[in-house]
């Protein structure tokens, strides 16, 4: 099968090997896939991955109980059986395989090998262009499913990339006072448009008044930035990892109070719910589309800055 | 008045005048003083303070509705005026000096001047050396003013100096699986002696294992070490602050989704009522007592490091 494999450097492979499904794994065809920040970190060396990149897709079951039909599937592949499995935090299993990410062949391709149970199906109603972004939204309905988010609070979210116009929308559908703070004009403009309120981080914003900040920016720079932003006994939520070390003050956090959250991975029911009902647009963001067979184009169209997301068209 | 007070080295002044009360204040006689770590921080130039120290006290009120009576005092002077305070944080209020560390002077003199809603009655079977660790041992109680304990969680307290000890007393009151991890014989058998568990650092722990962390380090090693011991999706509370930069990794409170719950000042009623039941044993943190005049040599004895509490006798 053709794949974008990762191992010295990334390249489409034309006859790599289809993968062998483990017990409780069905093949699953890929008909779309999305490039992440993930994927391009994992090329720098992030991890330390080899093997088939890709976590974000959609596709068509091969084999299982959803024979035939469209599925997208939970990027993390737990034993099911250790203790953190059994106190039902199965996304943390320390024993956990995780799609394009770590020890297991990604999406980048014609095949994918997916735990049965990991599968959901996609509704009639919501197109491959639609559902392949089901990965990043469920990130993004992981904090209101982490902390509570009232009207009235006060909402910035840091960053105003695929990301962060993602946990806007979501935040959006909670709270009626959300702000996005980014350094591109372009997608703060998308964002503006969707009728979310935008300010360049140049702009003069007030310090300690926001009741919750999202970093969604990827950057080292962006928890300090939280941290001036948060009111006391706020909250921030963490969304932003950075590889290796980083130095900033922590006092702050015990003096102000500041709760701090770190968020990954979310509810993959709630963020199909959601793209059916069209509550969340995700179509605004596909910038490029690209075959599978033309990834090295793909990736590098992704890196490009004021690119959202590049989307992969495998079968 | 006596005072010790801190401006380019700390001394013991003999004849300094006396605090004029500002509006709503009073002035209290000070009976016994408690040196904490933020005194000897202070001393080594944290915060940059001037002034008289201490904020650790019991007193006697010298006029107002509760003249004659025996009190203690919240070290945070708010302005109960701006936006902070109206909205019920005047512990965090961005105008406020706190007793003793900043921009007021403190409880190591025969008098201090307090604002008199900062007061609460010391109840009658509770003696001045008892109630003088009414503050931190409030500060201990702030942690399930923060956080839920529930009983079959575990809990792991770092550090078994002063702050460690009263939190581990709070939290052992809530969850049956407290264990405090320090590096001083002493310091841990006096917990054993109270009936709380303990361990050596350098004892193996199980890492990524604790439902809730509690780092009284004081130290930057603190939080790394926190951040191995939580389990996924756990609460890391951080007491400790440091001065100035540290440099760790973050990206796995992210990627374990941990929280992280800056703790600082607490309720004084609750930390009242639990001397007066005896809920929370603080004599045996005595370890000497001073007259106030003899204040440097306190000081000194407070650094030395097996040392849980020193008090200052005033009046």
């Amino acid at each position: 099968m053709r794949a974008i494999v990762l191992d010295d450097h990334v390249a489409v492979h034309e006859s790599r090997p289809s993968p062998t499904p483990a017990d409780g794994e069905v093949l699953v065809r890929v008909t779309c896939a999305g490039i992440c920040e993930t994927d391009l970190q994992l090329i720098k060396g992030y991890m330390g991955f080899r093997g088939v990149l890709g976590h974000e897709f959609v596709g068509v079951a091969e084999s299982g109980p959803m024979v035939g039909r469209r599925v997208v599937g939970e990027i993390n592949c737990a034993c099911w059986r250790c203790e953190i499995c059994r106190s039902g935090l199965h996304t943390h299993c320390p024993n956990r395989t995780v799609l394009g990410i770590l020890n297991h062949d990604g999406a980048f391709a014609d095949l994918i090998a997916v735990p049965q149970r990991n599968l959901q199906v996609v509704p009639d109603s919501v197109p491959d262009e639609v559902a392949v972004f089901t990965e990043p939204v469920a990130a993004a309905f992981q904090i209101p499913a982490q902390i509570t988010v009232r009207p009235q609070d006060r909402v910035i979210v840091l960053g105003d990339g695929r990301l962060g116009n993602l946990c806007a929308q979501v935040l959006a559908r909670l709270s009626s006072d959300v702000l996005v703070v980014g350094k591109h004009r372009e997608k703060l403009a998308l964002l503006a448009s969707m009728g979310i309120a935008t300010a360049l981080l140049s702009d003069g914003l007030d310090e300690r008044a926001a009741d919750i900040v999202v970093d969604c920016t990827g950057s080292d720079a962006g928890l300090p930035t939280a941290l001036e932003l948060v009111r006391p006994r706020g909250t921030i939520v963490l969304k932003t990892t950075v590889a290796g070390m980083q130095t900033m003050a922590l006092a702050p956090f015990v003096i102000d109070e500041v709760t701090l959250v770190g968020s990954r991975c979310g509810p993959f029911d709630q963020a199909l719910a959601a793209l059916e009902q069209g509550q969340i647009q995700v179509r605004p963001l596909i910038a490029d589309r690209f075959d599978l067979s033309q990834g090295i184009e793909a990736l590098a169209r992704a890196q490009t800055k004021p690119v959202l997301k590049v989307l992969l068209d495998v079968n």
